[in-house]
């Protein structure tokens, strides 16, 4: 089920990813925001090869309880495109992108390169 | 895809619903938050039966560009459950629901029942 991930400190909502049974476990467990890739069909930390982990704060589900949002410390930045959050691309009034809303924070091909 | 809506004014998240493509164009169209029922297999205007709609302020979409974020005005309360946010059911490390987080800001019985 889907994850939305917000960073306490500055209600930003940093990113959505998939969880399963195993990541909501492993995420409890560690401490650390835990997917679930569809595509890849593996788990992953959130933060592994980059060090830009996600502290656990808190986590609620929703009324239907298909959903789960993650209130966490955020460690650098969440976005892999080396954006703080995943959501800095605005639509306009026809669903294209005009333009993202915030500078990059860092190069991915620095700190994704060597792994 | 998913649909995450985002209350400006408190950074709250409310909600995540799913759009498809006509849902999106209804959106921009109308400034109200629109979304697609998988179950029911049909559009729907949130607040539509309880007049809890969410005036749309701007939308971006994510570095995969596969999820939506919504940053909405929220008249009324956005959880048909009576709460303000659907995310109110906390967790524990077991993956349990512990309690809500806050008060019920209308009674759903009133708010629904005649439609």
């Amino acid at each position: 089920m889907p994850a939305i991930v917000q960073e306490t400190k500055t209600g930003r909502v940093l990113m959505l990813a998939y969880v399963n049974k195993a990541a909501v476990k492993k995420m409890f467990h560690s401490g650390l925001t835990c997917f679930y890739s569809r595509s890849r069909k593996k788990m992953w930390i959130k933060g592994e090869t980059s060090g830009h982990v996600q502290k656990v704060k808190s986590v609620t589900t929703d009324c239907d309880r298909d959903t789960i949002l993650i209130q966490v410390e955020q460690i650098g930045d969440a976005c892999h495109l080396g954006y703080h959050s995943c959501f800095v691309h605005l639509l306009d009034k026809k669903g294209k992108i005009v333009r993202i809303t915030e500078k990059r924070k860092f190069d991915p091909k620095k700190v994704y390169s060597s792994k």
